[in-house]
């Protein structure tokens, strides 16, 4: 029932991903019973493999996470996340609130282990492959420990989503020297540096790092994480609208795009970010779908999840986080005193200033 | 002396700048004595408006600012910003070590008025003109203060770089809606919102929004700005590379670049990033160039120092620094406790999750 369209998106976005599927992935589709059902009619064949689960109510796209833990019960996203604690389903999607979605899971399917808090993982494509950038939103304030939490959550996610065996794992910072950064993401980098954690570290990578695909997982708080993903889709859609303006700016350059279309056609679709974002961490699968997500996004999000329900990747971030109690143990170093002064890393280039504060 | 490249690129920016800059325009060259002179006798002419003053030792790109500090004396970038402060010029620029820059630029000219800390600006191409975009690197940890700073920091500078009388400034989070954001974010609403200070605040922005150009001046730390504007500079290297390689991917679609090449040309012209960032609130013009830059690069930044100089910048961020002790007096809402559940802004999309706290 979520997001910015509901029904009209979600049923042909279900009958694109039946088509998708193998025979035994069937749906649970939860929300107001006569709509649903009316919407899905137009659509046969599909009927055989859905279930319609009637809620009489819906999480609103502005409810606070607080009052959607309160008042959420009986709501469609509520049994969405609660058929997979019953066994039930194996992964929930949702183009709802994102706020509420988190909570609501949280709530009901609790923290995989000792991890504390869930994060939003993205892909971005690279020259390479893809990266795995988390967390995108989640989680405003993050110290040292969930960072390293990170860690652990997009390796294992990277490995279930893409069959890598050993990603490599990067911190995002404002440089590559061990003092650069603000004090959360140094500890992080000194608790995975020693090794404790079964991971392939490689230390700080930084913004540009995203689209290199210099490392396979590149790990930072919600806040930066949310605004370099904006930035980047941002950038993308400037350069998109540019790059029409410049094609049609004369005769020659619009003959030129005539002939050029279908390899900048696939350039675009190259291009265009995942819709989907999974919520890490938690026993169970649940996908979180872009809001103003096309049915096409929305199918996409469908079979990203059931293709993570039959990983094994919930037990990967469980064999990592065993480790994690006896990583996090080890003494900090002394604590050093910061000078204001000593914080300016280059601007664009990659040489940049060190942190006085490490002498 | 500076940067990766030293005399062999400044020197022809020199000359570059010499050609565009208006005669009464003169230059104090800061380094070894006999390789600029050298350098120099190259270019006929420039020598006329050049005066060279010796210094026995330069700053290194890795030295950290605290060494840069104790030991930077006599060196050529300390000459240079110590020639501010005594009258022999209007501003410095130099693409050496950003650190030691920040740190020493401080030191001599001190900052204008109350303000605490200088800040990096950038200027980021959009469809409708420019965005400002502040602090890309000088300050890792920032409270609410420093963020209202860098607005009243980056309105003058905007109104001085591109002559708009008003610009409007937007302040970077996660989200629009009030309760957004850490701590630091939403206490820096608080005091641009209550309009004690004389700008045009237009609340909150997304990290999409830094290129759709709706405000003039986004304000944010100086690790999410690192981040998020490197971040936009590799997607858009990315987005460049893919783009060359979709036009030779067949013969329709390398006939159809070179049609297009004239137009295509302009479109990489208007995205190449400004190599310069001036350095705000000091007693003074200091503009950082790229270490990397080229010749044309620190051609430009030289430009931009002069119009600067010429500029009543200074005399903008005086004005509006006086309002700033009054502003900040008020009194601060009661704290909230957060819940960390609460926290989760929608990803890539515009409807997002609302802070729990706020309630």
């Amino acid at each position: 029932m979520g997001g910015d369209h509901g029904p009209p998106v979600v049923i042909p976005a279900v009958v694109r991903a039946i088509a998708a599927l193998p025979e035994d992935v069937r749906f649970l589709l939860h929300g107001d019973e006569a709509v649903l059902a009316a919407a899905l009619a137009k659509h046969r064949g599909a009927a055989a493999r859905v279930d319609i689960r009637h809620a009489e109510r819906v999480i609103a796209m502005d409810e606070k996470p607080a009052q959607a833990l309160r008042r959420g019960k009986g709501t469609s996203m509520w049994n969405a996340v609660e058929a997979i604690r019953e066994g039930e389903a194996g992964a929930a999607v949702s183009s709802g609130n994102t706020g509420a979605m988190v909570a609501i899971s949280k709530l009901i399917l609790r923290m995989t282990g000792d991890l504390e808090r869930p994060a939003l993982v993205t892909s971005i494509p690279t020259a390479r492959s893809v990266t795995t950038f988390l967390d995108v939103g989640a989680n405003i304030d993050c110290d040292a420990e969930r960072l390293v939490e990170f860690a652990i959550m997009g390796e294992a996610y990277h490995r279930a989503a893409h069959g890598i065996s050993k990603p490599t794992v990067g911190l995002l910072n404002v440089g590559s020297e061990e003092m650069k950064g603000h004090e959360e993401v140094r500890e992080a980098n000194r608790i995975l540096r020693e090794g404790k954690i079964d991971l392939d570290y490689r230390g700080f990578v930084e913004g540009d790092d995203i689209t290199q695909g210099g490392v396979d997982v590149i790990v930072t708080d919600g806040f930066t994480g949310n605004v370099a993903l904006k930035a980047m889709e941002g950038a993308a859609g400037f350069m998109i609208a540019e790059l029409r303006s410049a094609f049609t700016s004369g005769l020659m350059a619009t003959l030129g795009y005539m002939m050029a279309r279908p390899a900048l056609r696939k350039f675009r679709e190259r291009l265009s970010p995942t819709p989907a974002a999974p919520l890490l961490g938690l026993n169970g699968i649940v996908v979180k779908c872009h809001g103003g997500a096309s049915d096409r996004d929305f199918a996409m999000a469908i079979r990203l999840a059931a293709d993570l329900a039959r990983s094994d990747f919930s037990a990967e971030i469980e064999r990592n986080m065993r480790r994690l109690p006896d990583a996090l143990a080890e003494p900090a170093p002394a604590p050093t005193t910061e000078s204001p002064l000593a914080q300016a890393p280059d601007i664009g280039g990659s040489a940049g200033a060190a942190q006085g504060a490490s002498e």
